[in-house]
């Protein structure tokens, strides 16, 4: 096969698309077609379901919607604090669970390419792009090549895509997705590349979440007003009141971003629900525009959602927060089922973490006696904001005060913040020492604020970073033959049992038929490079398998 | 129903026995299988596969092995820690994984009655009985009744039994598949139940493993040498030569009581093979044996296996110790499923967790910088024993030595210990004197050798005690019907997705059609009392559903 041919098999005809006066002879269709034809038997890893005669298979032409949920840095004993602290908050019984336990299916190994413990780019590129990279990589391989993600392939294929976060869309797992950068840092690029800054054009087509400032120009190096300039292309959104505007979703023309924030949302725990929608209503937004958009379509759409918070209360060590957003989670899953259950077309949610973040441990014994295992709910309940809200509180307040005031201050810090807002009423001198020592460091002021929640909640941490713990892997779905491949154990047709993370991605690709090597041969032709490539190649018309 | 005939239908026609003279009539058979039949449709919890038309079905009369593995404390980081381990120390690729990866289908959440946080007792009642008891129950409901375990109900039922360990055969777990005392520490009374002193008489036909003190009298209260008392029951084993006649299994005569060790066999890091069998030779000699004793039967065998020292590490917080017991745990399940391959008999074996211990995390970060994610697996390989065995031998060292001979001690401490059994040649004085420091103290002693190594290997444990973290299942059968069944995530018939622990003892009574409830109303009508209840009741000729 020659060079010229073997791009244009490749390539699903894309790269001959410049000869605008191409005429197809048959002959030409039928070559073209042997030889995409032989490439897909190579490339393409999806296998039919083996299960038996009678088991309906999956058919990968049908209209989808697929629904793709991480949860970052939640592990396994994450899950298993927010089904105590619930048990314990509203009176169940002990063997009262969560919604996503009920639809656990599998888990994942996490690893990235250079590291036993991975961070959330290498994780996200893992599920995005079906392969290992290294800890920054943000849609790029080892060699830092950009990688076809799930999202473009079905863009590409003509779905309508979405992203939804909590934290900034210019974050690790979003940008995964929707760009294609060396290192995680590089957010204003990130943000260019999102808004259609990129040989393949825009891909996304509704976004909501945090990180503003990397699009409005308020934390850009370069100044530019993103959302300016492109206020012809998209529909911007700030406020609660905008928000609102959007009906549920149903009052939506895409491209839809909705930018809350300038960085993060604020935490589930700290959220004014005045001010700040929550992540389930913000998925319930993009899954009903994205189905309306789609409703004439025969192609469904792709969306991604992300609990992005549960990691850094796992990096900061806090529990209270920490069950929270777990505890939120449920009722965003519980949010897509009630969509899933709603829809009379095949849809997927798969829902898995990146890593486990904090190394979390219920319970903490350290004295050598026999232990008696205890464990007190009742301390994170009591505690009614994240340790960074109070410990901004608490530095805030010593900058607004004279500095000789010390009672004033003691007194702020036991009745207001200990007392008051933290509900622990056993505090000792030692605990105000420390608070006091650390004063004047908001991060080590978090800490100590969230250890004394620990220590008496009787729980225990092991790291202020990653853990390289299994993490488990959930899904729902309408379709039976979606649900009896996701019973299959093999590694790139199921998701039951335990899998490499990549292997999650590719369980996406196998669904909807898409060929991710594809893409990202497609991506090498446009000669990426850390710099923005700009590019008036029209690649909107035309399909990759 | 009147109180007679109940009784009569519940306990099988067992409570009518005495009735030594006693004629069975049609009429009386008709009515006790009528009985039978009604009580059994309401407690029998089995329900048919409700899998397609075409799924196999488990006949639950079928002769069927049951393998029933326990991994004491391992969690699902500490099979992510023995899998980078070995990748390390094989130069194995870093998707290798270990064989019980292969053959993972679900989790299990492990809280018991009384506590979050359960302890290996009242994990073990939970896979025994299939019902949660308090921490220290071994063998009884939380009123303290003896409830029926599956190793009674299967040994009622003809099958032949088994128990394996590596820690004290009168420990926790093996005890609460074969005795019911109120509190775990009840071991003299735990060893007199195993080996026939109760109202069932004996139910178990093999023991290997330790705690030979509680049977020999070396420990024992009342100072009874049971192993001679019992001489002519029991074939007793004692000694590695003596274990090596018995040749792989095929030349056992049951019962078979192989007491290798008056407490704790050794650690896996530390065993010398010359003298101990590994738990996988063990499990061997089991499996052969049982198999041979039951190739006659039209019923098959019970074994529970368990790898008790990874619990150990875990309390210990060794990684090292750790790493080799999980490792050599894939060998002992890997022996099992070889055995499986070879049988014509129908075989399932299912292993799980009671527990994960020392909330282990890879890896350890505990500064505020961004974290690189190291973790150095050479670290564990460089060191050559337990954390527990070089305490005692630095230990013994001091003890041995003369007091004033300081610079002897720095140098045995250094060369000897840290540097040559440690592989670590980059410690620091801070190092040395925390070990001068603890030196008196073999415990504390342990923990900072320990800790030396865990700092090093970049990796934290969060206590000294057990978590609360879901714990894997794993499972492998050669029969397509039981695999089936596993598949299936209903609360009592499968064990794919997530399940409280007490299904997987309830599991294993529906795939062989026993009843423990009925087992528990035979116990109850013994009398149960925490002193040892001497009976001549005969029990064997009778089968329990």
């Amino acid at each position: 096969m020659t060079g010229s041919n073997e791009d244009s098999a490749l390539l699903g005809g894309i790269y001959n698309s410049k000869k605008k006066t191409r005429t197809f002879t048959w002959r030409l269709l039928l070559e073209v077609g042997l030889v995409v034809a032989i490439v897909l038997a190579f490339l393409c890893p999806w296998k039919p379901a083996t299960g038996g005669a009678t088991s309906p298979k999956v058919d990968v032409n049908k209209k989808k919607n697929v629904i793709f949920l991480v949860t970052d840095g939640m592990g396994p004993q994450s899950v298993g604090l927010a089904r105590s602290f619930r048990q314990f908050r509203d009176g169940l019984p002990i063997d009262d669970i969560l919604t996503i336990d009920k639809h656990f299916i599998g888990t994942s190994r996490t690893r990235s390419n250079n590291s036993f413990v991975t961070d959330s780019a290498a994780g996200a590129t893992a599920f995005a792009c079906g392969l290992k990279s290294y800890n920054g990589a943000i849609g790029v391989d080892p060699e830092k090549n950009p990688c076809g993600t799930i999202l473009e392939a079905l863009k590409l294929q003509g779905y309508m895509t979405g992203l939804v976060v909590t934290t900034r869309l210019t974050d690790a797992t979003p940008a995964c997705f929707s760009a294609h950068v060396d290192y995680r840092y590089q957010e204003d690029m990130i943000a260019q590349q999102q808004i259609g800054e990129y040989p393949l054009g825009r891909m996304v087509d509704l976004m909501i979440g945090g990180g503003g400032c990397h699009y409005n120009g308020n934390c850009r190096a370069d100044g530019r007003n993103l959302v300016k300039e492109y206020s012809d292309t998209w529909n911007h959104v700030s406020t609660r009141e905008e928000f609102d505007l959007l009906n549920e979703g149903h009052n939506v023309t895409l491209p839809l971003l909705a930018l809350l924030s300038d960085g993060e949302l604020p935490y589930e725990i700290d959220r004014s629900p005045k001010h700040f929608p929550s992540l389930a209503e913000e998925a319930k937004v993009a899954l009903n525009a994205l189905a309306e958009a789609t409703k004439d379509s025969d192609k469904g759409f792709f969306l991604m959602i992300e609990s992005s918070h549960i990691d850094f209360f796992g990096h900061q060590n806090d529990p209270a927060g920490q069950a929270r957003e777990v505890l939120h989670y449920d009722t965003v899953f519980q949010e897509v089922m009630k969509f899933i259950d709603s829809t009379d077309v095949e849809t997927v949610a798969i829902s898995t973490s990146d890593h486990e973040t904090g190394g979390l441990a219920l319970s903490r014994q350290v004295s050598p006696a026999y232990p008696d295992y205890l464990w007190y709910p009742e301390v994170l309940l009591n505690s009614t904001h994240s340790g960074e809200f109070l410990a901004h509180l608490l530095f805030d307040y010593y900058q607004s005060q004279s500095s000789d005031d010390t009672p004033a201050l003691t007194s702020y810090i036991t009745k207001q913040v200990v007392e008051n807002l933290m509900g622990i009423t056993d505090w000792t001198q030692t605990d105000i020492d420390r608070i006091m020592t650390n004063i004047m460091n908001v991060n080590e002021l978090m800490y100590v604020l969230n250890d004394m929640i620990s220590v008496r909640a009787q729980l225990g941490w092991s790291t202020h970073g990653h853990s390289a713990i299994d993490v488990n892997i959930y899904a729902y779905t309408n379709s039976p033959a979606i649900e009896e491949q996701l019973k299959h154990n093999g590694a790139y047709d199921g998701l039951s049992g335990n899998h490499e993370n990549i292997e999650i991605g590719r369980f996406m690709e196998s669904l909807t038929g898409v060929n991710l090597d594809h893409v990202s041969l497609l991506l090498k032709k446009t000669n990426h490079k850390p710099e923005v490539v700009k590019s008036d190649f029209n690649v909107n018309s035309y399909h990759v398998y």
